[in-house]
């Protein structure tokens, strides 16, 4: 029996996660979650589950402690995310959070011990130096679930890390692949979020349509599986059949493939090296074709970007982050328009100093200023 | 350092394996080999490689002895294929013979405790049960060689056996695979072996074009993985670049790809589990598109035809391989049309009863007798 800690339980991957650890009631067990406001799901997951602990935005603490008293309640505003990452310590934490709001709990959970299912990549983005630090001086696991990585992870079992030649993740282009950079500037938020392939949650559907979702992909599969960046490759895949393929030493190619079903590497993290039975319907022969495409690197900017803030690491990954993560929210509120996204993520590349010399302080203390110089710098537009 | 027994050492999969050897002095010795009549070549080899016994057509034996006395010389005529692979219990019995005259080398390595690496697919098509009944008794580990099946292996290293869902082997669909039945009357040798992905041997190439190739490689799979007929799946795949793919039962699937050459597969099976560095060039991008389909049952007659017999197994699959063996030739020989090898097969297997008690004797002689009766009902046309 594994017991689960469910950070963003509420979220896309958080509630898909809820769908797999309730098909395996004699697997998994749900120990505690966080959400941020969503009381009436948070209330109803509770009444389906045996929870110990719940981490929200302190408003929430008397509805939840009125209905349920005997859960303990951490509130997100006084470290919450931490203080339940931190905790019970034969629990696996499974980081189903958005943004660099993640990475404090993946560490505390690392320095606890605990095996850490990570759906949040802005955590390695961020804090991939200090996860990797961490690690160092921890018997847990980092066990990737977004679809791309656990893709690679299938391919390399029974596999030494040594015997890597190259790693490739798919990009399947997301909602604008077959338009012209020009015909971007009159997208609207409706057409960002329709994605061709993937239902996700709204920010990454919109990274996945500026390309920064792939540059973090490549951040994170640099880190997960310790590969230096001129051997991890993106590739333009339209169909998003293939999700990854690792290039070994001897000249065996092997890649994962599979249905845009997010519950199929949210089984695998969950699982450990047992498989579950969990039938899902794939005919390659339905498919019939499947291409891919050098990523245009003149198109997707950013990607290209992106890669170059990557290929330097340090404090740059973070204002990238922050940036994006700023501006992705503001095009949602209809603040900004699509391209403006790109505008303002090289503004604040502009703005702000590299620096390779990474802290938990520094990162946290630089993530928050470069979220108001966004803000700020918008004002004054 | 692996030693190496190199049975049909002079062939297509032979020379191939010979490079491999050679490219990795450090880890593989040639320790013997059989060629039927190719002296030439064979002393060739022998100048290069410090062998200790030679099997090869008995006419050949002083011819080989004066050059190289202390040689131990085994007549094929004499069982010499049987006596070299009885032999030497350290070394690897690499099988790459072509046709039935497999079964018995690879039955007496695996009862000597030697591992099999196993290029020779007729040996699981006539002798499958003789075969998973030897390895029970024996510590011995089979191999496989052939691009399939080696694909296969990739993708479930690291995974249990059980894990299992499906295995599906992709097909080119052969030298004749644009063509209809009705313009399959009127093509020539020269057409047959013009295979569009791979260089092979001459039967397998007319076996690729026949699909049988697909049969006795859906036999194979059956008996390595020990999986039913009804989970092992062949697709045409024009483009070769996936060689086949596991369905897990947890909704994984995992391909393997690269360029068609076997000489990775053969590196495959000798290097153990350590991955040696053997550069190849593969860019899924450089090929852009795959395509997949279900093969046709009615183009593909015989195909339908080998594959109800394999599900009936038994003496039937030996009737099936040696006339199949038998009609091939003819046809290399300029006797038989493409058509005709299929019409061969059909009346062969009509002329039989099938018997699914099987044993090495049983099934020898029956091999000898269907030889004996296509060519008297040659004959008789």
């Amino acid at each position: 029996m594994r017991e689960i800690q469910l950070l963003g339980a509420t979220g896309s991957i958080g509630s898909q996660a809820l769908e797999i650890i309730e098909e395996f009631p004699a697997k998994f067990k749900l120990h505690s979650i966080s959400a941020r406001h969503s009381v009436k799901r948070v209330l109803e997951i509770l009444s389906r589950h045996d929870v110990e602990a719940v981490a929200m935005a302190k408003e929430h603490e008397e509805t939840v402690q009125r209905a349920y008293p005997d859960i303990t309640f951490h509130a997100l505003e006084e470290g919450g995310l931490e203080q339940l990452a931190a905790s019970a310590p034969s629990t696996v934490l499974f980081n189903a959070l958005v943004g660099s709001v993640g990475l404090v709990a993946t560490l505390r959970a690392i320095e606890a011990g605990k095996d850490v299912l990570l759906a949040n990549k802005e955590s390695l983005v961020v804090g991939g130096e200090l996860i990797k630090e961490a690690l160092k001086r921890s018997s847990s696991d980092l066990i990737p679930v977004d679809s791309e990585h656990a893709a690679i992870r299938e391919c390399l079992k029974g596999s030494s890390p040594e015997a890597i030649e190259k790693i490739v993740i798919t990009a399947s282009g997301g909602s604008f692949r077959d338009l012209s950079k020009a015909e971007l500037e009159h997208v609207t938020i409706e057409d960002a979020l329709s994605h061709p392939n993937w239902s996700m949650g709204s920010k990454i559907t919109i990274d996945s349509a500026t390309m920064m979702n792939k540059v973090f992909e490549l951040v994170e599969a640099h880190y997960l599986f310790d590969v230096p960046y001129d051997s991890i490759e993106a590739v333009l895949h339209r169909q998003s059949v293939v999700h990854g393929l690792v290039h070994f030493k001897d000249g065996n190619v092997l890649a994962h493939l599979g249905p845009s079903d997010m519950r199929i590497p949210i089984l695998s993290a969950l699982q450990g090296s047992q498989r579950q039975r969990f039938p899902t319907l794939f005919d390659l022969t339905a498919h019939g074709r499947l291409d891919f495409e050098p990523i245009d690197r003149e198109r997707f900017s950013l990607f290209d970007l992106g890669m170059a803030v990557a290929n330097k690491g340090g404090l740059h990954l973070v204002t990238l982050n922050a940036a994006n993560e700023e501006a992705v929210r503001l095009f949602l509120e209809g603040h900004l328009g699509f391209v403006d996204i790109e505008r303002i993520i090289k503004r604040t590349l502009d703005h702000f100093d590299n620096d390779n010399h990474l802290t938990l302080e520094k990162v946290l203390a630089h993530d928050r200023e470069v979220r108001r110089y966004v803000h700020a710098a918008l004002l004054k537009q």
